[in-house]
């Protein structure tokens, strides 16, 4: 469950369109950790690196200060370089309504020579 | 539990100040909530708000992504129209040992004209 | 020119993906205030909004604290009540060559009911 | 000159009281150009860091959407390993009435071992 803050929000009342991108984030942080890859271990090891090369967003309703959110998510094999991930945000209390739909792809780099390198292996068995 | 995410952090490698109070600010919305006052009723009505006067921070260790945090927060009046609370953010593994410490202080308003007015009872009542 | 500020930066080193929106954003606000449009007046009134329904963005390379960038854009009607701005970010330096590309969709609504209406003849006015 | 912009703002209508926090790290930012410090290099060498240890800001007048700030420092000594820095933000157009006023203290640090180390001398010929 993700409560949208204040940080959240914006003077025309709503969530900000790249806040709602960071939340998509948030969920992808936490799938890595069910997977078993630590970012934390990544950017202190600076081997590996799974950069965003392309994001996009989809808004459907608005969301609001206060709102309960369920963010939903969905890997899937690009190659062997890259995969990404399809995100569904709903209220809580109404959770086949998107509100916001979403992906994320991201490439598997050597973060000091920015090259691609092969997916690691946890990743690619975690893909469907 | 408030898990930092890469979006609090920053190049240095540690969890960016600002974002500090952001979680703080967090913090209290849900405190917010836990005395009655909605948050999101308050921004539609446009008939009263709270917002920050003074904030400060002390930063004693630093925060990493990945980081399990707890925080706790202790309010208390300064005047009629202002009351401040105070921030503790610990490692859910380590309570006592503060991470940071920061205070807001916040005064009530009639956002229109931006004049202050007296504390709304609910919150006066919440303060020990 | 918008400089990278340590706030862009995640701890992967370099621009936090949603701060690349966030910079393009910055450069959209700019633009309407080229046509005429107030967005402070138009959040102000509540009589027009203009939210983003769909964003998408592409980072071909990465971007670090202190670069200087050029923000180019391009906006483009997509029908009545909607209309597109393509973004591209490149080093002050190298204008030519994009460090990221993005587009985010426009529509204008009633921000009270939330349904579309047409856009205001001053953006259709400056679509090419 | 730094315009507020919509993700500075909230759902209050003004500019969220951490974003001001930041906006004023952004003129630290370029004051440390400005005296010969090149954060980028701090942040790729890690032999330096200049953590902030504290922070504290007041907010005189809100901020809104759209508003031309102008951004004001004064660096000081604090001892051998911190300094600290005010700022004043006030609107282009009113400089001599602070909007905000605000403290970051920063202290030298090895990032590896994070233990303090004496403040480099180009930042100590630069504090009055």
């Amino acid at each position: 469950m993700r409560t949208v803050y204040l940080a959240d929000t914006d003077a025309a009342g709503v969530v900000y369109f790249a806040r709602g991108m960071e939340m998509c984030h948030e969920a992808y942080e936490e799938w890595l950790v069910t997977i078993g890859i630590s970012l934390p271990k990544l950017l202190q090891e600076r081997k590996l690196a799974l950069p965003i090369v392309h994001g996009e967003i989809d808004f459907f309703r608005p969301m609001f200060c206060g709102d309960k959110l369920q963010i939903t998510l969905q890997p899937r094999a690009v190659n062997d370089t890259e995969f990404a991930i399809a995100y569904k945000i709903s209220l809580l209390t109404a959770p086949d309504k998107a509100l916001v739909k979403a992906t994320t792809n991201h490439v598997s780099i050597n973060p000091l020579t920015r090259t691609r390198v092969s997916l690691p292996s946890v990743i690619i068995q975690s893909l469907p």
